[in-house]
């Protein structure tokens, strides 16, 4: 499936696997990202004493393997090869074009270039890769420009053969190749899983004999006297519940008792197998995933967590649109750079969710307003083709839903009136008060669970809840069938036939038009409201508890279905106030005119889920296209809209999170919230960096000592003086100013580099510890090291970016949201006085937060 | 409707008008921006001898009046009084909290304040307004700054008193306030716009007797014989046509004669009377104003175009969503401040769509995917809101059609194969190909209008092309009926009794199941599909030299109706493609399966529209979403992102830019694309200083001198020396530096603060000529000027964005473009080697661009 990876490789990899996920998940999780200036752990170094408090699990990454454009390297496996090797032979290998001014042309792509000049011929110019550590923040600006560097090159090169103009017609187009393999992937893995889900689901109450791999529908499919049950699940010949499979009589209570148990049993093995495919395979993949991957979008490495076994494991429970790696091998530039891998990761959430919903446009949408953060319009039409293709992949393979792209299709059959938007508003006030109440009692809870005993056994606690979950659903009719079975249920009106309890209407069949008597509800409909209650009782109790469970899952349909309960219940209830009060002082008017039912309960449950699933995740504008193209029915965008908003604003004013917002706080990951629009009291530069150094001050009580800052001289500081400062004090970068008595910036060097460069010169050219380095700018016959001096100025970084001390926070926050900077100089009048990475600034974020 | 204006002073206001407008539209469109540090041109100064290349016409706004929240100001009429003394007036008013540290405060909010500290009681801090001079920047970091000390401030306060915290309610919720004003606002223009435009429209052909107010279809409402013509439009007893109004027989060339005439004569007097409305009131109404949008969100002044004019004109003739300015005078924040009051304007831009095709949530999207640049996502939710409002006032005041808010609904009566995606693609491609064409041609028409004389007579080229037009389109029947009319023909499909020639095919009635006979084309529609070539034709020719013209107008519908005219022909051709080839071998498997139409002629001329008008304006995701809401059809979201994608790859292969961005061009506004994706060989900021440098010795050589940089130094420098800079140098801001011995960089001062405060200081305290001035920091003891030395330190901005020489063009870009910058200084180890403006930018990449 991706670079050519055999199956025998796999394989091997598993044992890697094991060994390597003895950690805990939320150990990994949890980096705890105390950070001076992104600290980074060298996998080669012996252990450093005074590092002591960082605690990011080191993985060696096979998927992320490194690979060159250059032709002059070999193309040897590099899976497996521990990456500082890696880069340092090709380090060794890459040339530079003597006929161009390589001084300015590294600095321009910023990236790490073998400054031993060799004479060798012309060669790509070295285009090295940024190279990060797990949990790390990546440099958008390098990464971009790098990029932009390297299409450059091979656009340059066109003209040179054919070959090279192939290059440079595949390198402009591969971004588009790579989201239709991504999209094709995403449709297959949806349909395979779609299928799957189906039949397991209905596995749990019988089976298809004696096509056993047909699920319910199917089954039926060709059946002719076929009947409906209470919840309009259909029945047939073919279809034996596990009571007729072993041959028990009918309504006897041990058919009601073999059912249930097999209910229970097959649904805890299916529950229990899930959460031990994550433990063993894919600690990443429990959850719903969007605040691991607006983590990682934000410019965030999380290593492992895009892998074949994420995909693998997560496709067998839940779809998300999490496959992009699958085949990033490739395409190198996308294997390769981290800010062009986000880009596709985008599409990819919008493709799933495309998918996962039926909803292409609507997958875009949440993509943008929920996923994404640094998301140009290129992106927005990558993502809408690959959720086009991704659909229609989707579409293909489902044969017997061919002309079906929605979901939940009820189409255009309602019809709405002004009066009803209140009692739509009063759905979204309840939607927003579910959303607020739903994240303070979940995170309450996954709190609980990391604190206890509980968060220890996760599989233990996903089988105790799934026994929970299948002892309480199976005797309450609306809770047995699936949750997307119910909510197609409640969305649905009562058709003049329907006899089930839910439609108990005093129907009256030959006067069809008198539609206010029809509007009488009798018992039968009672009663399904206060099972209806009972059902919305457990689940939001279900859903609580389960949401953030080690195993993977969603929140869209458990917060649509009891939007929809909630939803059905409020429209029985003011169907039955206008059947009352037909004279109504808001209905009279517009009902009277009416030639149809004047107030649809089955809407309102279409708007009451939209209203929950806004509440809950504090969407607008892409829940409404969601669910206007998961029920078709385009002329219910206004309600949708102000139940949305109503669900939006309430939410935010009782919860200002949404839940993946207040998941992402909960497992501390590195998020700088884009959407947000901070306002610090008159803050500036000086006080980010005072509160940093009273965070130190407070590590200092912990015996960890951090020098406020490490500056390096551009003349005179001597080889082995700077590899000491490079062993004691590992950051990912240094800056560099003119000297201590004039401190003015000259640039930034980065530690990988710098510990590169130094350990050749030490073993290739006879430098000593005593030779001298400089970071001046010299003349092209002088960059070839001597003993006695290193010139290390393409080294430098000669453009970081810098702002003055008097800078408001805000500035600084959006040169990171913005801008993608990840480490900021502060300077004063020219002069270096601190220097801040986005970790500090989201450090610092959070901690005004908290005192707030 | 706005701040209190009667109407007296209306009607006041228009002789100022009409005495300003004598300036050609033309000229005050093309500011030809040759800036240097974004050069003013002061109101009140005398003639300065080397400015004399600026061409900007000031004009003495009326609307955009200044006015303060400070409440020690009285309330006087601000409307006619020069801005320079109000400005200096309110100056001398707004007095400081003696106990805040107001170095600190003023420095943070960045505005200016009077430095002069009395002892006077606590007012609110100094919140004075940036003032921005015409086609200059805005500086959205300072705004957006200014803004959040304003709001910061407010809810402070909100503990003090009751009203204190309703002021503070009121400032949290005017954002959502505001727009809901703006979109009633606009949904009762669209509204009577609508009903106006189809009534002016229909008067062309004849008029309801007796009731002259009713158009054409609600003319025949209550009639009971209602016949229709070929064009499906109604005929009635009541509806007279002109030749029957003047009692001419029926069939007779004189009736033919007559209906020509008037049809021609009443064309043309609306055209000259909108023309000439445009050229008397309201310069900005012509066009589309897309790019004048545009052009404004991206961040530049252009006065008098948001103005009550402009909406009223432009009202009289299309409906855009400009009239943000209208309720602005009611919410000072927006009043004053331009980055909020580019806020409001995307939510309006959104509604205007929203009301215009009744597409809301497309509407929200085209305001982010094409008009939009700083697009926050609180932004979109207001939008959204906006264009929900909108719609739905729009919807409750058109009472004849009120469940459809969609203006060309067919719904989702068209079923389509897979086949079928390739005619779709080839309409995609041809949409394309007409984008590239028809920018190319009207680019060309609209550069020959602006170099020949045509463009100097704006009113007679209008009654020209009208003229044209109406004597070209009355005798073709598709031409005749407007081009929605025109359009809704041919996105209907074929009923069985629709005898027209379009729908001439072998059909029979008794077996209607027998699908491929009937869709045989008979001699009637290849008739039809001559005469539609020929109206593309037509359409084509006309639509290349209408758009541009001093009138207003859109290119959504012109576009949609040349392509339903391709993909009708397309359609009709494919159709018979299948018919003679039902075995061919895409269509045979999944056409014989159908039991519908295989090939609607009138889907492909949906298809069709959709195509053109992306290959036009080169959007997608908008375009699908407004596509699907304007017709209806969700299930055609994939056919229609196909086509619609397919049209932007080939129209973006051929010609970059979409019609607006080309128009931008054209009109050379101060426009830098946020969604391009800028590639420049390795150039940094010290090739754009050098760049900038040849154009000034250019400029040179027409006798303009101009100094490389001119600089403060921070200490020394004399009263009068200051004052001649400020008068020698009319630049926007300075950089202060410690001394040119030593030029790092230590702030920047406005020009107009800078000169606000001399004058003051001269006049006030006895300062004289040779007094010192200082922008260092004192004590707060010094802070009062003395006679000998003028302490500055307040007044100075020590925030400035700054980069560093070898800073790639690529990041100062997106500093410009994401933070908003609107002036970047460039600096070297910590030293001032100069300064570069929004504008230096733009020019730079637009020569850049000419280049290649």
């Amino acid at each position: 499936m991706s670079d050519g990876s055999s199956a025998s490789k796999w394989f091997s990899n598993i044992r890697a696997r094991f060994t390597s996920r003895n950690v805990e998940p939320n150990s990994v999780i949890n980096p705890n990202f105390v950070s001076f200036n992104e600290i980074i752990v060298p996998s080669k170094e012996s252990t450093l004493s005074n590092s002591k408090h960082v605690s990011f699990p080191v993985q060696n990454s096979t998927n992320n393997s490194i690979q060159s454009l250059s032709k002059t390297q070999t193309s040897k496996k590099v899976d497996d090869i521990d990456d500082y090797d890696e880069i340092e032979n090709s380090l060794l290998d890459i040339t530079l074009d003597a006929g161009v001014d390589t001084g300015t042309l590294a600095d321009k792509s910023k990236g790490t270039v073998d400054f031993f000049r060799t004479s060798a011929a012309t060669k790509l110019p070295a285009l090295n890769r940024t190279h990060y550590s797990d949990w790390s923040t990546i440099d958008w600006l390098s990464d971009v420009a790098r990029d932009g560097l390297r299409h450059q090159v091979i656009t340059e090169q066109k003209t040179e053969s054919l070959w090279r103009r192939f290059i440079s017609y595949h390198d402009a187009l591969s971004g588009w190749f790579c989201v239709l393999l991504v999209a094709i992937n995403i449709g297959i893995i949806a349909a395979i899983v779609d299928i799957g889900a189906v039949w397991l689901a209905h596995l749990k109450n019988g089976i298809c004999l004696p096509s056993f791999w047909l699920h319910r529908e199917q089954c039926c499919w060709t059946s002719r006297n076929n009947t409906y049950n209470e919840q309009l699940l259909v029945q047939c010949e073919q279809w034996h519940s596990w009571s007729k499979v072993f041959h028990i009589e009918n309504d006897t209570n041990w058919e009601y008792a073999v059912n249930y148990l097999a209910f229970v049993v097959l649904g805890c093995i299916f529950a229990s197998l899930g959460a031990m495919f994550v433990k063993m395979f894919a600690p990443y993949a429990s959850g719903s995933g969007v605040p691991e991957v607006k983590t990682i979008l934000s410019g965030f490495i999380i290593r492992g967590y895009l892998g074949r076994w994420t995909v693998l494991i997560k496709s067998m429970g839940m779809i998300l649109g999490t496959s992009a790696n699958l085949i990033l091998g490739l395409f190198p530039k996308y294997g390769q750079n981290e800010a062009k891998k986000r880009e596709i990761l985008s599409a990819s959430a919008a493709a799933g969710v495309s998918v996962a919903f039926g909803a292409p446009i609507g997958g875009v949408l949440f993509s943008l307003e929920e996923v994404s953060y640094y998301f140009p319009l290129k992106t927005l039409w990558r993502s809408l083709f690959c959720a086009m293709v991704a659909s229609l992949v989707v579409k293909l393979l489902s044969p017997f839903e061919n002309q079906h792209l929605t979901l939940f299709n009820v189409g255009d059959q309602y019809r709405w009136f002004y009066f009803e938007l209140i009692p739509f508003i009063l759905l979204g006030v309840l939607g927003g008060l579910f959303g607020a109440l739903f994240i303070k009692l979940n995170l309450y809870w996954c709190k609980m669970r990391k604190r206890t005993k509980l968060g220890q056994y996760p599989v233990t606690e996903v089988i105790c809840i799934a026994l929970l979950t299948l002892l309480v659903t199976y005797p309450n009719p609306f809770t047995r069938i699936s949750m997307a079975d119910l909510i197609r249920r409640l969305i649905s009106s009562c058709g003049v036939e329907d006899t089930s309890n839910l439609c108990n209407y005093a129907r009256n069949v030959t006067s069809a038009n008198d539609k206010v008597d029809s509007a009488k509800a009798l018992s039968g409909v009672w009663a399904s409201v206060g099972l209806l209650v009972l059902t919305l009782v457990t689940q939001i109790g279900l859903f609580i508890i389960t949401f953030g469970i080690k195993i993977p899952c969603g929140l869209f349909i458990p917060s649509m279905t009891i939007g929809a309960i909630t939803g059905r219940i409020v429209g029985i209830l003011f169907e039955a106030l206008v059947y009352e009060y037909p004279t109504f002082f808001l209905s009279a008017a517009e009902c009277s005119k009416a030639d149809e039912e004047c107030v649809a309960p089955a809407f309102y449950a279409l708007i009451g889920s939209c209203a929950f699933l806004g509440g809950v995740t504090r969407m607008t504008v892409s829940l409404v296209v969601i669910m206007v193209e998961l029920t078709g029915g385009l002329s219910y965008s206004v309600p949708l809209m102000c139940a949305a908003l109503v669900a939006k604003l309430v939410g935010d004013a009782l919860v200002k999170e949404g839940i993946y917002d207040a998941h992402i706080n909960l497992n501390n990951y590195p998020y700088l919230d884009i959407k947000e629009e901070f306002s610090f009291n008159r803050t500036t530069a000086v006080d980010l960096l005072k509160s940093k150094q009273e965070q130190q001050n407070e590590q200092k009580a912990e015996n960890v000592t951090q020098p406020p800052l490490i500056t390096l001289n551009q003349d005179g500081m001597s080889l082995h003086e700077l590899t000491s400062i490079t062993r004691r004090y590992p950051f990912r970068c240094y800056p560099v100013i003119i000297s201590k008595s004039m401190p003015y910036l000259v640039g930034i060097v980065s530690r990988r580099d710098l510990q590169l460069v130094l350990n050749q010169a030490k073993s290739r050219s006879n430098a000593d510890n005593d030779s001298t380095v400089h970071f001046t700018r010299t003349k092209r016959a002088d960059t070839i090291s001597t003993v006695s001096s290193i010139k290390l100025y393409r080294l430098l970084n000669r453009s970081p970016i810098t702002v003055t001390n008097d800078t408001p926070v805000e500035t600084i926050i959006d040169m990171c949201r913005k801008l993608g900077a990840q480490t900021i100089l502060i300077t004063d009048n020219g002069k270096l006085t601190g220097l801040l990475t986005k970790k500090d600034v989201i450090q610092y974020v959070k901690r005004k937060k908290e005192q707030k």
